[in-house]
């Protein structure tokens, strides 16, 4: 059975994206193609590396546009996908990439956000506990936010076997396609090649209260989460580096791991000795992950990898798409990166 | 049907990008994987993007340990295909992606290559006329090299259809990852990295030889060559900018071209305007090309792109063997480029 | 004694780098600084790399503004100079490192740059022949192109010496910067990392007649230009790979170069078998030369490296300044490259 | 007056920065330049961008051909400084470049560096309290290393003004060159480009007790370090991520940085809002700082950014050496970047 997928916002990063898996994977067949400013143009002008969709046409993004497909991507700036996805049928499985279903607390979400809460979706990333069981047969998906992919995915084994003091600090380094495709002065190449700058300093990112929510939830208790993205001279990738500081008396970690990953097709954790990079899983929906007890600071580091686009939006997308339809999980995503 | 296929020299980045294009074949078994120095060792060791495959170990290269399979792919330094291909069956499929068995001319592989030629397969570049139908049911293929891909792509519908003077000028970009892993001082991050140098200037680079070749077969006549490959900032991808005088009377050369490349899977023709970009067919085995005459200068450019590590190399040599093999010539190659 | 100088346009990037030369020149003393849509602003918001100067504020772009300094850069859009030039002194040295008064044929302007020819000045290539001796006392400065700058060192030894036919094929790799520091979609981070594309193919960028220029006035003859730029995945640096058939019964052509250089500090002809690199030349004035002799071909292969913001912009316009103030020509101007 | 300087390990990296920076250092006659495998080469082959220096030969480093000049800066492999400066005289200025004479705990440095401790000589790092006294007529120097460079600056206004608990979490990019220039497979440009990777996790990188040093130095108690460095697609520059908690009661930590950097002339805390990059202080000796307190997590978050070549080694170096010399102590050292 072939399922008719449609992807509002497929001018953008996001977008791209989400196409080039589709494309790949045996049960879609893709159909409408909505952007907002690029309505109107052949696909193949905003996205010339689809070279297997040259034929198709932008048009313009709205509920009508939209309808009668079994699956729609909306692939938005925040705050734009209530509305929409309000308008779309109840049958329809929608899956938003964008922040407005991910946070359960209103509060966090007017603070980051500056706008009225929309709601709480079942959240896309399936290795979480809990996660995956609601995702099957929904028909709302939440995907994670990019950085939250990768530090949850570092850390919740930890916390969530009662390993860690409840204080994460986290330094992550994401390539520019995470900054979107909007022309802005300071991410042009000239700036960003050859340099690393941090930016949303101090707990200003808005991922911020996703990951506490993450982190709460594995942990049971009140995470307290240090969050400092940096801006690294790649296209993409997300490099998170975590830690925390180990409860008295424990000496062993990787268990955890080992336990929280042992069937989980899309993360890896590494061999002893064998560190992530974001190259390694390049195009693939791929998280790699590895872990050292520091015993002289007396932290857990956790360090992960993966694609921002991929496993951080669209792999993530299509992955939670496929437990929602009753797909095997794995189905048209890449698990081998392109590397070098 | 699925078809055993060993790859010797999967250490390599040659052997490392066939071995992600097998992977998501839905028609090969992946068998016997080989290395030298790096026998013994897990895959995932030095592949560690291969997250699909991370339970392999490699084996010493040998006729005995690729012996039992349909087809063997053979990512090998140069001069080292011609004994060993002979030591594997007839009706074994032997894929070389090293030089040994490209060039026809004996004396042109001893001045370049210095040592005895080997002979000469089918050569895998479908596109080129002649070439689909040596291909088929033959049990041996020459893989071009990444260089000639590109630039054959780019030239050979304007010569083929006698439009241009038989003195081409080429000057190509490669990414590093088409000098291979070597470790060698040059080569290192902090030298290539925002940097661009010529190298084997002057007709020395070893692709010269079959870049006349290719070309002087489609123009009927002897085609001269002068070609200049440099080293550029990125893991992969081949732009070639490619040049020739028109004839007297010529005005018009895209016809040429979209007969040439109507009915070609991976070879993109771009709308009037568009130009190739290398990070458009990243990890895809499509090529852009797209062409400009310069009536001031009274020459046609013809550019093309590449990932010179897929259909430049690993692509190219999968699209060969479906045809060898009777499959769909696309099947289980990407044509959508991992962008940005 | 020492020279008050203004820069306008000092938010660009020939701006900023003529600053940072100006701030290390023992004989100069920076004065006023303007811009246009950052007029008002501290110069460390949009020059961060300008420690030296963090105190400094960018006022308003006028003739009134630039009045009272001995030297004025103008580092302007093109078609902005002529009318604020106009209005300096003639007692000021203008040093305009805008295209406006770089061509002498009123036609060729007026077909790249579609308006009105404003005249020509002395152009600031010393090391042209003729270019330094009308450079001295002089009060109006064109700095040359920046691939001018590359290609016209590449070639104009051989053209001089009458060594090759009047044809050339030229294709240059530039960083980013050359593109400018406006925010446009297709130069920002994401798209062009990794990523080598041509732009302008065809003959249609606007430093084709100035290349037609400075190499038929070294011919002494009209010579015809295939001129293909690309952009690389660099910040900076152009690498220029020029190429022209030699002239029936050439055989040698170094001695041309070794005496066109001999006494150039600023032109580096290295050694047989070494070849230029962009990153050996990172914020130095100095150009890197090499070249090839292809028996095979006929042709000779030259090849520049230049960073396109020193040597190709503002280093040019410094050095030019110091032959028109009677100062040693390489006063405050470096040598030596940051590398790696 | 002029000071005669030789250089053993000038085919380096750290070599090749010594001498840009003293090529440019109005006080000092280059004199002696030695090397190990590369003795008896032109320093041109070795380091082309010195173009300034190109008819230099690197001889073999010996304590007799280091002799008769007033300064050496030694830039070799850790542990083969000890015996050399114990045979250059007394009145030498012997600069160290490596790590022998850096930590005063010789446990600390036998359990890093395994060989006995060779001593402690003043640190050159002058922005350090008691250290700019410490290097008047010195004639030794321990240059500090790249990281504790960056992350020292970063921290100890604050640990010094008693702000912080002792326990400082520190994720630290460094550009590729920090790796030194030998070829090794991990380090070359298919590999790093497109790349982060963590490497020395949990504790083991040899410049955690130089941190652990420094800072506790400041503080006036043990401060325990978590550091994780990461190699960041770059060739050149360190952006530290600093954090800590902040102690009780502590709302405001700005005034202790403003008071610490009021006179340094290579620290820069950027105005409010502003965030160091690495590219802003390419090439020069400048250090940016900011920070930010983080209320949400109670900790303050750190940030700095410096060229490990130029501040981070070659220019720390020269600095220390003008005040051991009784010179300005920003002579010959550039403020200004080399950006974009």
């Amino acid at each position: 059975m072939t399922f008719g997928v449609a992807v509002a916002g497929a001018s953008g990063y996001a977008g791209g994206e989400i196409l080039r898996l589709l494309a790949a994977h045996p049960e879609v067949e893709i159909g409408t193609l909505t952007a907002h400013s690029s309505a109107g143009r052949p696909l193949s002008e905003v996205q010339p590396q689809l070279g297997a969709l040259h034929n198709r046409l932008l048009v313009e993004t709205s509920a009508e546009s939209l309808a009668g497909h079994d699956v729609v991507f909306l692939a938005l700036p925040h705050g734009q996908s209530a509305e929409l996805a309000g308008r779309l049928g109840d049958s329809t499985l929608v899956v938003d990439c964008g922040a407005d279903f991910r946070l359960r607390d209103p509060a966090a979400w007017e603070t980051f956000y500056g706008s009225p809460h929309a709601g709480v979706w079942p959240y896309g990333l399936p290795e979480l506990p809990g996660c995956r069981e609601a995702l099957r047969e929904t028909r709302r998906i939440a995907v994670p936010g990019c950085y939250p992919t990768a530090v949850t995915l570092a850390l919740f084994p930890a916390f969530a076997a009662g390993l860690l003091e409840p204080e994460a600090v986290i330094v992550a380094a994401s390539g520019t396609s995470g900054a979107g495709r909007a022309a802005k002065p300071h991410l042009i190449g000239s700036e960003v090649m050859g340099s690393m700058s941090p930016y949303g300093v101090g707990g200003g990112h808005r991922h911020t209260p996703e990951l506490v929510q993450n982190l709460s939830a594995a942990a049971g208790e009140a995470v307290t989460v240090s969050f400092t993205p940096t801006l690294a001279p790649m296209p993409r990738g997300i490099l998170a580096t975590c830690s925390a500081r180990v409860r008295e008396g424990v000496h062993e970690v990787r268990a955890a791991y080992e336990k929280a990953f042992a069937d989980e097709p899309f993360v890896r954790l590494l061999p002893a000795g064998r560190w992530p990079s974001t190259s390694a899983v390049l195009g693939s929906n791929t998280a790699q992950v590895q872990i050292a007890l520091d015993e002289s600071a007396w932290r857990l580091v956790a360090v992960s990898a993966i694609d921002n686009l991929t496993k951080g939006t669209a792999g993530g997308a299509v992955q939670s798409m496929n437990i929602a339809l009753g797909l095997p999980e794995t189905l048209g995503l890449p698990m081998n990166g392109v590397a070098p």
